[in-house]
């Protein structure tokens, strides 16, 4: 196998794939597809991510973050590997001999690959060896929390936008941590993810940094998971509470109304306002 | 029917309604359904979004905005109502009449419900008229943008963070304009829905604002439909190119470099760097 890091500067210093052009995200491509396993409950998987696993030989997963029910729902009978403690230099010859071998080889991430992944440094590798690779997108927590939670996470007249973040630590810097510029907006809902384990020391440095100590915080543990769990709080109680509950990873963390569904106003798309819609366009309905 | 914002503001001002810790996401329900439709390829719907659409009687869907293609896969034999141009005063009674003669209903909107989505409006109309409904996540339009660009939102070293905005416009005010800021921070990957139509006026406050003119930008429309199209330039270049290309809506603009999946590092999850990731407390591998 080559070096994992020049297998990344080949294809980020090459011209545009063309796949990129021939190709569809849901379309069935050659290849390893790195699919998107969704939130944890096997129904939140894709109907293109499901019959791919089913169809598996082998089947590269990530571990305790991937639902073990999906697995044994779908793929029961594939050879399952976990990620975990693997580096890529045993992953990479992992999928790439069986796939060479004519195996039907899966890789399964958890939530979407697009958010907090990494998929591509695999994806790089293995294409740099020879063996095509593409994306199969997924549910991500944050979705699965705010269905859970029966809310929205864009509300009208609460939340305009929405942000995906993590705090600082190990590989993010200080200067690099957002939550502070989210929060302070207003009107966006700030999912941090991979922040479970930081909650207190991020609820200290908004305190610190002036915010409404009284602003909503909800997190969400396991989404979609028979373990979720939820537990409500503000920036000033949740540290404690989460503490309290004893979680250190795998909860998502929601700061704003929208999560508590406060106060929303009814949006332009119906009634009188429905001729308003029409100016902006579109809308997602 | 009682009134829509009477039934929003009862919902808003009531306790925390005991389903939230009772059930999750993903799981069957009593009532309607209210499905994220996904992207648009059929094959990018749930499992379970699947499974409810092809035992409705009645699908209740987004117009152009879901690909008549999955209504066809999953759904011909069932009654299908566009609620485009039906206001909430005419969908609510339409739905509970349905639900209430024992009919199986499903409201299927485009992506996923959570982001400018105007899901909660109706649950709550129907709730308030003594109809259970609950929410069924999906694969927003940009995860499937990001499968189909071969790249991750989230990119190391380059993009630590995204964000889903909407620009300025009839349904929000300038001052609740933040694409500025999230261009701003320079780890941003800026994902803009509803923004079709003014891609030109909105890289003109980005240039005015004193961005690099030659900060990518990636447009995705129809993300994952057969006539998908990807148009890539920058601040300065877009504006031109989408107006060349002719789209007024159904796209997805990205600006960042994670799009072009440019320069990006090896991440700490794999190789030597595997230990530190365990100070991390977690990973979303």
């Amino acid at each position: 196998m080559s070096d994992p890091q020049t297998a990344i500067d080949a294809a980020t210093a090459a011209e545009r794939d063309p796949r990129i052009h021939e190709r569809t995200a849901g379309e069935r491509q050659e290849g390893i597809p790195f699919v998107g396993a969704g939130p944890g409950d096997p129904g939140l998987l894709t109907v293109t991510g499901k019959e791919l696993v089913e169809a598996a030989d082998l089947v590269v997963h990530a571990g305790s973050l991937v639902n073990s029910e999906l697995l044994a729902t779908y793929c029961a009978d594939a050879e399952q590997v976990s990620s975990i403690g693997k580096d890529l230099e045993e992953l990479v010859p992992l999928m790439a001999g069986a796939y060479e071998a004519g195996r039907s080889v899966v890789r399964l991430h958890s939530g979407d690959p697009a958010v907090y992944g990494a998929a591509l440094e695999q994806m790089d590798a293995l294409e740099h060896d020879g063996v095509p690779t593409y994306l199969v997108p997924g549910v991500t927590a944050a979705f699965a929390a705010s269905a859970s939670l029966r809310t929205q996470l864009t509300l009208n007249g609460v939340a305009n936008h929405v942000a995906f973040t993590r705090p600082q630590g190990t590989t993010l810097d200080p200067s690099d941590d957002h939550i502070d510029e989210f929060v302070g907006m207003g009107d966006v809902t700030t999912c941090i993810y991979l922040g479970t384990h930081a909650i207190a020391e991020t609820m200290d440095r908004l305190l610190a940094g002036g915010h409404d100590p009284e602003t909503p915080v909800t997190v969400v543990y396991h989404a979609s998971w028979p373990d979720e769990d939820i537990i409500e709080g503000t920036i000033a109680t949740i540290g404690n509470r989460i503490e309290a509950a004893g979680y250190r990873a795998s909860a998502l963390v929601i700061i704003g109304d929208a999560a508590r569904k406060a106060g929303y106003e009814r949006s332009y798309l119906y009634g009188e306002w429905a001729n308003r819609t029409a100016a902006d366009g579109e809308s997602n309905d």
